[in-house]
Order: C-alpha cells, then structure tokens, then sequence
C-alpha cells in the first residue's frame, strides 16, 4: 500500500431523526449520510476540512475498504499523510450528498409514506439542500467551524455554498474548477444526459427498481456525453487521436479508440450508479445560481462571504467550466474585499484536472494548506 | 414570394442502372439520385455549380414546392437569382447524397437482393462514394466540368474530396467551416449520437422499418447533441442563458429555456429523418480523412487539387470546426502553390454561421461568384 495513503478505512452512517425541507419545500420524516473521516479532530476542534465531492463519487475521498484494496477514494492523491491536504493534521470529511446512491438517503431508499423505494418522487436537491444536511453533519461531529471547505465542479459550487450560508462556520474555501453558475451550454449537456435517462423505456418513471430493471442504456448515454465534456479536445487527440483498434471496418462495432474508451466509460459507469440520483444531481447543477436572489448581482450574493478566505483554481483547458468563469466568483469577492488567492493552471486536461496530480495544482493547495496549519 | 426566390422548385429523379462500388468494396446493382437544378446550363456546358449538403439537408437548396410554400430550400438566402450564388448567371445543382432519407436510394429503399428494405445492410457510404455517385449526377446532366463545387461542413469536406478526385472536372472549390479530418472529440460526439440510436429498443439493429416503428428517442437524444456542437457557447449564452420558461418546477418538465429549444429540435427531426441515415451520415463524417491514404501528410494528399481554385471560409466562434481546421486545409494547398483565398469570419452563431446570412461572409461569397462568372 502506498504509504502516503490513509490506509484502510470505514465508512460511516450519521441518522438524522429531525425532517430535512428542500428548497423546493419538500420534505423528508429523517434520513441518513454515510460518510468517513480521517485524521483526527484537534482538542480545539479548529482542524476539520470538509471535502464535498462531485457529480458521480462519494464520501469515499481516500484510503481503501478492508475487503477490497482496488476502491481506492476519489481524490487519494490530494489527501492523506504528507499529501497536500495531509490528514497528519487535518481532519477530513467525506460526505455522501442527500439524493446520493452510496449510503445516504436517496431515491433507492424506502420512501415512509408508501414504503416504496422514493425513486422519482425523492425530492429534487440542490447545492442549498446539501450544505445544509452538510451542516446538520458538522453538528453531529462536534464540528462548530471547518478549517476549509473544499470541492471541484460540483463540489466547489457547495464549498462557495457553504462560505454565504455560513460564513461563521467555515475560515476558508478551496474552490476548484468551478462557476457561479451553468450557462446555457452546461445545461444543454445535462438535459440531453437527462433525456437520454427519463426516455429509456426502462426508466419506468424513475420506479425502475419495482420492475427489476436499470435504464443501462440511457446511463451509458449520459455518462458518455459527461465524459467529453470533461477532457480537452487537445488531451483527447493526444490520447486517442483517429486511432483506430483494429483497421477500419464500415460498420458500427468500435472502430474508432476514442469509441472505445467512451463505451467502456459508459458501461462502467452504469453499473453502480443510480440513474435518479445521476438525474437530481445534474438538476442541482443546472439550479445553482446564487446570484439569482439578487436580480442576477453576483457581488451582492457573494457578500456575506466576504470573512471567509478563498483559494479559487481553474485550468487553462477546461472548456467546461473555463477560467473565465472562475474569474467571475473571483471578481466578485475582490468587489467585497474578500481574502482571495486566484490561480489559473496551464495544464493539458480539461475540468477532469482537478481530480489529477498535477505538480504545480497540487503544490498549490499544499502551501494553502500548510499556511492553514500554521494559524491553526 | 420572396422576389429574389427562385420560386417553384421541382424534385427530379436520375436512375443509374450500373451498379455502384462503394469504397467498402461493397456494390448496390443500380441507384437513384434525387436532385434539383435551379438557373440555365449555359451553351458551353461552363456554369454549373454543385452544392453538396452537410448532415441533415437535401437536395432541395433553394426556392418553394409548388404543394408547400413553408418548405424552403436549406440555403435559400445563398442560392437565387441576385444572391451570392446568382441562379441568373449560374446552373445550380442540388443532390441528396447516397444512403439518403429524402428520395436518393438509402436504408428506406427496397435491397433488390432480399425484396426487404435494406435498413442495416445499406452499405456504409463515404465522402469519396457520394463525390463519385454525384459525378455520374454530373455525366447525367450532361456537365463534365463544374465551374463550383460548393458546400459547407460536411458539404465543404465533398467539395474537396471533388478536387481531390476529379481536378479536372472542377474549376473552384468553396470549403466553409470545414476541416480536414474529425477530431477525437469530434467522432466522439458523433459515437454517443450513434450509441443514442442503435440502443434504442425501437432501432431493431436497424431493421425498424419491418417493425413499423422509429427509433425515435435515439433520434432525438442525437440531434440535440448535434445542435449543442451547432451553436457557440455565447449565442446560446445571449439566445437562452438561464431564461426560465416559467419559473423553478423542481422537476424534470421543461425549465429552462434551452431544453425546450433542444426538446423542440429533437422532436421535430425525429419527425422528418431516418435514423440508419443518421447512422451513415455521422460515418462519412469519421471516416474522410485525406491525408489518411498519405501516411497523414495532407500536403501529398491535396497535391492532385493544385490545379483547383479554392475559397476556404471559417467562422471565429465554430468549436465544432474552428478556424484552426480550416487553416490546415489552407496551408496545404499553399504548399501545393494552389489558388487559395481565406477568409475567417468574426461572426457569433458558432458552426451553424455557414447557414446564415452574415453580411462579410455572404458579401464574400458574391464577390467570388462574381469573379467566377466573369471569367466564364
């Protein structure tokens, strides 16, 4: 095992008795989130970073399960001991998000009222809805304040969350790869991921689990579509280019090595997502927008952040979410003579580079970090 | 009527009794062309004009059906008597491709060999099939030299393949938003289109049309893939942003106003185009790569169109084929000391400006043709 691993480690279920309300005004009797820890908290209970994740991973940041050595967490190479967020003296959380389909309450789980999986009726999230059970967690850990909140993608979107709901609860935001909001574009890939979902005929509505059946096929469509969305056309030519796998064969077999990869990634990824929670996940993305309750003033939304101190990175060749975008959140929080650091990356792989070890990204979020530890 | 109309058009039909060798080495015994001709042939034979279509237009370019003044030609404001492409001057040609949902003989079409439709098993056609099927087109109409092969994206790859093929039977060549070869990214996106498709349950491996359905989802999901790599970023930023159709629903109905364009758009090609069609067509795209037969060396592979004259247009917002693609085209028949004039248009619309009326680009499209006339 690599020894700048956290090892093996559990996963952890925290039961919430209250109701939860949705921002759609929704509610739930109780629920759960799995989730896992590492490190240990200090005495002061000041060195707790919460790393909220992304569109398809979990509360599983880093280490191993005991039983199986290959499900390494999703961003093993940032966190651990001696990594850039080093759990030697930070205490990290992982949370599975509300809605999830690793452990948390979501779509799969029995609905009380009916005593049916929730499926489709489980109410729609947002970035909102998950800080706040986020929070409700915070409490359950005796964790009054974060060191840091941090994410990429979707998960910065909840770490800038978190710094204008409550800013008193969190002293820093790493915020990665990330927007103030979807443009029309970013949209557009998610209802056609969507569409590709609710319209196959083993959708049944979202009740699917009643009939025995997964919308494989839409699953695999959507994942597919992500996929291009997340690496730059200039990495996706250097890796895949025209190859071809095995000459050209004029017909519809994989023929193409980029054909490969995507199918590959598409039946991968339908084998142990859910397609509800891939569905409320991409609505959640599509809804976050906080500007919007100030008639579109990004400045005025970012103001009760202005305490919270922020490190925002983006990448040259993310054409997801591109730096212009992060220059935005940026911006905003200059305007509110907020603490920023801002770096923009020049490195080759798309939105999917927050989740790489790339050498100046992650010595980056190491000096970040160890200047946190510092004035801990 | 719009006077600059070419008014009332009529399809024609051109029957070919010699079989047809595609580049797969397959052969069809005998085939048809659906066509329309638009202006005069004048007496030396020396003012026709081809313009080949892109993925999902016809050869119905320009002017009304007499049963249906909505259905315009797809490039109406380019072809007519006093637009760039002046039918006052110049015999236009228009012709729906090989493999073909709109009368050329295609997937719909009855295989002599089985007296079934040949759906799956029409042959996969090529940019080099549909140029040498349009130069019998051409033996038909009596032209043996094209004073123009024009087209744009798909159509622009089938004016060079004519230069390529045939130098001496074109005199200029108009290339719009083109590119040499597909990208990675490129193919991909055609593969999840694909893969939307042939996984549709209703697509019965192509053989749909005995089961009297449509693979109408999968045909939906593809087309809006297309129309997001159609448009830039910023014109759907300005046509649609985050525009609500009617407030937050918190659910899976139309929200924002992009799924409903999307949605809009999906739903009525689902209506009109046949889905092996679809399959063919996308195929063509990922295979024409001349350079491909030269070891990748697109000088050597544009060095029989040395003789040809070219206009290569690209527009700055096209992410689909940016300017970029075109230039290489430009630099190597500049290395073939060819006749090339290159303009790049600042325009907003993305890969669809080809179809538009832009002011420069059309203003330099006329200033070509005039030209072109002139020297006739």
């Amino acid at each position: 095992m690599d020894p700048r691993s956290v090892g093996i480690v559990k996963a952890q279920s925290a039961h919430f008795a209250e109701p939860f309300t949705f921002r759609s005004g929704r509610t739930i009797p109780h629920f759960e989130l799995a989730y896992e820890t590492y490190g240990r908290l200090n005495a002061a209970g000041s060195n707790a970073v919460l790393v909220c994740h992304a569109l398809n991973a979990s509360h599983h940041v880093a280490g191993v399960y005991e039983d199986d050595a290959t499900d390494v967490g999703w961003w093993d190479n940032m966190v651990g001991p001696g990594k850039p967020l080093d759990t030697d003296r930070f205490f990290v959380v992982g949370v599975n998000n509300l809605g999830g389909c690793f452990g948390s309450t979501g779509p799969k789980h029995v609905n009380p009222a009916t005593g049916q999986p929730y499926g489709a009726d489980f109410p729609v999230v947002t970035v909102e809805d998950w800080v706040n059970a986020q929070a409700r967690l915070a409490d359950h850990l005796g964790i009054r304040r974060f060191a840091a909140v941090m994410g990429g993608s979707l998960g910065a979107m909840q770490a800038l969350q978190w710094a204008v709901a409550y800013p008193e609860r969190i002293a820093h935001a790493l915020v990665i790869a990330s927007t103030p909001r979807l443009s029309a574009q970013n949209i557009a890939f998610n209802e056609v991921a969507r569409q590709a979902i609710i319209t196959d005929p083993d959708f049944h509505g979202g009740h699917y689990y009643r009939h025995g059946v997964v919308p494989v096929r839409g699953l695999k469509v959507a994942r597919m579509i992500g996929h291009i969305t997340y690496l730059s056309d200039d990495v996706m030519a250097e890796k895949f280019g025209r190859d071809l796998r095995d000459g050209l064969k004029y017909g519809y077999g994989t023929e193409f090595q980029i054909e490969s990869y995507l199918r590959h990634q598409g039946e991968k990824f339908s084998g142990y997502f859910d397609a509800n929670t891939y569905l409320l996940i991409t609505k959640a993305l599509d809804y976050f927008d906080p500007a919007a309750a100030c008639s579109g003033d990004l400045v005025a939304a970012l103001r009760p952040a202005a305490g919270v101190k922020f490190l925002v990175v983006s990448f040259t060749t993310d054409w997801r979410f591109s730096p212009a975008r992060s220059r935005e959140i940026v911006d905003a929080l200059t305007a509110n003579r907020a603490d920023v650091s801002y770096a923009e990356i020049d490195a080759p792989h798309g939105h999917d580079e927050f989740l790489l070890e790339d050498a100046r990204y992650h010595a980056l979020a190491r000096a970040y970090y160890n200047a946190i530890a510092e004035g801990l």
